[in-house]
């Protein structure tokens, strides 16, 4: 009954069945009912028809609950059998994901159309950094391109745009209905509780630049690439929350000179490569060298740590006072935790740590202590 | 009757006849009711005056209501013939002005006096940047000064402070009804809807490198300007919302250094560097490189989508969520746009874009999204 | 009666003596009125004891009433004799303090144990920037350690925290109780109203980094440092409010990287450079750097000028036209003051400014304009 979560996928099930002792009508209830509003219902849906409980079709479009629906995940995860290879149901054809020890590395999956930003890509991502923001075995995602594609992406794809996808809206959508996928993505990235890397091979225009680029902790780029958001040459809004992420991470006199000179630029540039944590010279560099920070963070960090970390970075206090409020308490909290003790001991003895908290187990019912905007529509909320 | 607003110009009247068919009566109705608060009231008023419709005189001093207005403005020149030379109506004397295609060139005009901001000189940048910023023919706006003037501003006109200007605040002025003049300098450059750029082709001091350059998108200099911002050598405030400003385009630790030592700088100190969009070798060399970049933009950019721009990059969403539901309508908006449209043909085709939109006829009732804080005194706002 | 606070110290009595013509009750009962909820109270609970009336114990943890309290200070100083040898009074062990001139020299004092961060440092820097912020004659504070020493400061003192002291967070403190000794000392330093220097002549780690580095003004450090933020290795929170200031001071894709890679860094990795106003080749030239900038702010700056636009810099308006209202009101405060009179004589003189104001005698009611967050625990804030 204690299995751990890291044995087992309830994510993408298939094959489950309800192990014995379990009683499937309290687990859908359960489910009903603390998950109400999560992204992780339509998994659960599949994991509760596999075990022939029939339930209602639920559709969410958010990400609100994510760390209070952990509880239920485990819950879960010890009431039925384990499912087999997860990829596959997560049902990804714009992207590909592998799981290489605990580094989920995704690949972008559309070189013949020079990784162009679909809407079937922007489903894809969201999908596989929730993915990974759910299951304690990923402690790092690196999003990265086949350096021998043409482009490393060359943003949003205007052929399907021209066809009328939901890109740039539907024209069905009224203005207040729209909900850009590429903001979606760079929610799910920047909102992601674990750390994130991109490996930029490439040029990179557009949705290259923001949604797959600016959400990320940390950013690796080729000396090559040549990289530009043209919104303004194009007559549209700068999208994927851009406008809120440049400014916060280069200040506002770069963004500036990004956004509206719409200029093709390099990583050199002065007025752009604060961005940048490495600048490869060959672009097969690119991805080797994240993958030596992502294993040397993997295997040295603490997941609780990294998630609060992330948490008192992205949503600060309202003042230097308001913010020890909120340092204070995670530290209280993570300072009582079994990573403290191991990091301590790990600190003493000059090992390396083996931090055995996870996410899914030892998160505080505090996290996340920040309000967060639902962004449903009122017109499908109500599903 | 469907004149376009670039082929006259209802702010500098002088000439202005009604023209037949329109009603005079129901056109004073409609500017009195819904230019209440906004700047272009008294361009509205030499209007009114000169098709002979006596109007009550209104002042404000304030610039909420500019993009509403703007419907206004067009109801006004579609009823009225166009003026004759728009700068003269202006009456600037510390700035001079010109319009070369769509590129407004502002020059400094006190050279004897090194530039030295007056108060005139404050009056005259809003009125200009405020044409600037309300005529659908400007795309890009320069600030520049005579590469011969001894500097490019010298900072507050220290003989008008001691002379009780209203520069450092007028003795009668009680503590909360003085109205920093560079502040209201700044206001107009920074919320200004096209592009911003100063050329910086001499030395800067206080106001010269507050006012005259922080509210700017684009910063060109020469490098060997010695710039500088003496406040707390002189014992007064930093102005011009220079503490507001510098923190936000280069982050709080390079805005302290600037400001609590007082230093003489040269622009490529790496304290003030990030500030800089491209520093020149020659003073002669600055204003033809800003004019490049102007004029890059003013061909190739969108109006509509420069103003949204500017708009999500200074009033952005207090998270990630609400950013995302500020650009999604945003992109609906524009996407749905002319300019949108022609945008993506020109891409396709491999041309420049010749983008049909102008704030004028084409801003969404919905821009701006942001609320803005009325800051005239409530002395003054009773009139 | 007109004794400048320049020429005693009530903040650290010992033979302090009740002036002819003052009533001790009276000062007493001023004192407890006004200094509810200040640090200052101790202070002044010992003059009192010095005078023979007996006062109830008050103990107070947070600073919210600085600059208010500052009124009583007056009061106090006017109706009691000279204290002498002031440091002696703070009870200093962890580090040591002297004043020359108007420059407050602040030495880490545990070399044999790497400066590591002990309670009792917290609790003496707390109370020697106060002492800083509050005494008249120090205009700048600089703090630094012996550059023979092991280590600038080599984070908490692990020994420390295996015996169960506050660092962490005590064992029977509750979640909400806990306040992070580090982040004392943070706004201690931040809110100082005078200049703050820290000159870190050798590694830092952790604390050393966060609490020691990020509240300053400026930073000057040596090119040899080692420096990291190991939070994410030690399964902790990162502490000492600095995910709220590195952001701020450098951006948040700096901040990120620093943060989440926990990796050691020298001053000119592009990572962090932008942290430090200047970088010296020698362990030993770092102190000597730091006071030439010291000495030259502290001659040539006005104290009221400096509280004030710290003030605006760490508290702007929540949009530009709000923080032109806060900055007009500031300028014109200070331009009446004897300061702005003072700095525009010695300008237009071609000498040195002799600024007369002062932050006890001279500030305005007005400031602090902002609202300051109590962050004392309810349990305590019932003493």
């Amino acid at each position: 009954m204690e299995l751990c979560a890291q044995n087992l996928d309830p994510f993408y099930p298939g094959s489950c069945r309800l192990r014995s002792g379990w009683d499937g009508i309290m687990l859908r209830i359960i489910c009903l009912t603390f998950m109400q509003g999560s992204h992780e219902t339509d998994y659960v849906h599949r994991i509760l028809s596999d075990i022939k409980i029939p339930t209602p079709i639920l559709a969410f479009h958010s990400r609100p609950l994510f760390a209070k629906s952990a509880t239920i995940m485990n819950y879960v995860s010890t009431a039925v059998t384990p499912a087999i290879s997860p990829f596959d149901h997560l049902g990804l054809t714009d992207v590909t994901a592998k799981l290489e020890d605990s580094i989920l590395i995704v690949t972008l999956n559309r070189s013949r159309k020079l990784n162009g930003f679909s809407e079937k890509m922007s489903v894809d991502l969201v999908r596989v950094f929730q993915f990974g923001d759910q299951d304690d075995r990923v402690r790092v995602i690196v999003l990265t391109a086949d350096p021998a594609a043409p482009a490393f992406c060359a943003g949003v794809d205007m052929e399907e745009v021209a066809r009328g996808s939901s890109l740039l809206g539907r024209k069905e959508d009224s203005e207040t209905e729209h909900r850009d996928p590429g903001g979606q993505v760079a929610m799910a990235i920047y909102n992601n509780r674990k750390i994130t890397i991109v490996a930029v091979n490439g040029h990179a225009s557009g949705a290259g630049l923001t949604a797959l680029q600016l959400p990320f902790d940390f950013r690796f780029i080729w000396s090559g690439s040549k990289i530009t958001m043209p919104f303004v040459r194009l007559g549209i809004a700068p999208e994927s929350t851009s406008t809120y992420l440049l400014s916060r991470l280069i200040g506002e006199a770069r963004a500036a000179a990004v956004l509206f000179s719409g200029a093709v630029m390099q990583p050199d540039s002065p007025v752009i490569s604060n961005l940048y944590y490495q600048v490869l010279p060959n672009r097969t560099d690119v991805l080797p060298a994240a993958l030596i920070l992502a294993r040397n963070i993997s295997t040295n960090s603490s997941q609780t740590s990294i998630s609060y970390s992330k948490g008192l970075l992205h949503h600060p206090g309202a003042s230097i006072e308001e913010h020890h409020l909120l340092d204070s308490r995670a530290m209280k909290i993570l300072g009582s935790g079994n990573d403290a003790a191991e990091g301590a001991k790990a600190f003493m003895q000059r090992r390396k740590p083996n931090f055995p908290d996870t996410l899914t187990k030892s998160l505080s019912p505090w996290y996340p202590w920040w309000k967060i905007t639902d962004v449903r529509h009122p017109k499908s909320s109500k599903l």
